[in-house]
């Protein structure tokens, strides 16, 4: 018998600002934790790492993303509206600690690549940089914008360009296995994680068994 | 040395319906996997799983979440829309395989919670049902509807009103530890994992060497 606590929303509301922020973060579940890479007219190059990205659709292929246009993540905004273009690259075991140091308060003219020690890729012709030591790449166009007026947050909207992603990942169904690619996962704020397969679930359909389905890998 | 493979936008459009689906819900790294519970003004209830949860703000604390219209989520949403009320139900080991359950198409006369076998759970007067079987529980009220043009989604925000969660995974500074109330994670449309800490580092300033936190429970 597990013993559960009940805040209410008035509990949550007196809470101390950052304690507030430390707590509800963490409601919403583990999280992708992704660098986004951008560049400004200018030439400089900015890199931050957000954990508020989320999949739109498959047909065409979108991930949006949520800014807070009053925070450090405002270089991310301004570039991408100036552009047009922008990277999102996985995080993984070995560049977590730098990934998380991205989210310090750098002057506008510091490029967070230099700063915490990440290499900037630019390949295929694509405008934005990536993330040299990130397995899982993807190359965005930027779409719609959209303002979320109840707490001035942003929707960014993008599509996928290019992909890219370890040879051996790719599953023959199309899933392309993250864990086997060396992605994390984040909870809160600053908590990162490894994870660890429970299994792939086969196609639900009423009255229908589910059945745990094998990954089979392109050679 | 990892090979890298490199796909471009034209070749996502040319993939099979379903393995583009498979593939491009893979991209966006691990999620936040949760059962969200609600009833009509008739009194059936609907339990659908959720991927597409995201973080929005903390002061005032809302979350929010992605839903397709046209899907067997249809009922999600007309409930919400009917009533203003519904749960957030974190997935855990013990449950996952009902979870996914589902995402099948049932019948509109037909809840999900009989259907797959979990409880419904009402309690301090909230309209919606709760997952008995989840270990953390969010009751929110409806705040806003945004509408994604691009692809005909759709963005539904609300506040938190309640939460339940195990008594012993608060930390003092507010982190609330996700992988002891033993929260699990997803990736792709069907791939369930467990999470196991990396470890949680400190605010990160220029300059400044980031830190290993220690996690302190409020006992």
């Amino acid at each position: 018998m597990i013993l559960q606590k009940h805040i209410t929303i008035n509990e949550i509301l007196q809470m101390e600002q950052r304690q507030r922020a430390t707590f509800i973060n963490s409601l919403g579940g583990f999280k992708s934790v992704c660098l986004i890479g951008t560049i400004a007219e200018i030439g400089l190059t900015n890199l931050a790492v957000f954990s508020s990205i989320v999949h739109l659709g498959a047909s065409p292929p979108l991930i949006a993303f949520i800014v807070r246009p009053d925070s450090v993540d405002r270089n991310t905004l301004t570039n991408i509206l100036e552009t047009g273009y922008y990277t999102i690259n996985h995080l993984n075991e070995t560049i977590y600690e730098k990934g998380h140091q991205t989210s310090a308060r750098y002057a506008k003219e510091v490029s967070e690549f230099d700063a915490v020690g990440l290499t900037s890729d630019y390949k295929d012709g694509f405008l934005a940089p990536y993330v040299k030591e990130s397995t899982i790449q993807l190359g965005l166009q930027f779409k719609e914008r959209i303002d979320i007026t109840i707490n001035g947050t942003v929707l960014i909207v993008g599509q996928i360009q290019h992909l890219y992603f370890p040879k051996n990942c790719l599953c023959e169904d199309g899933f392309l296995d993250l864990e086997k690619a060396t992605t994390i996962t984040c909870s809160g704020l600053d908590s990162y994680h490894k994870t660890q397969r429970l299994e792939r679930l086969s196609y639900a359909k009423p009255n229908t068994q589910i059945e745990h389905v094998k990954l089979k890998y392109i050679e």
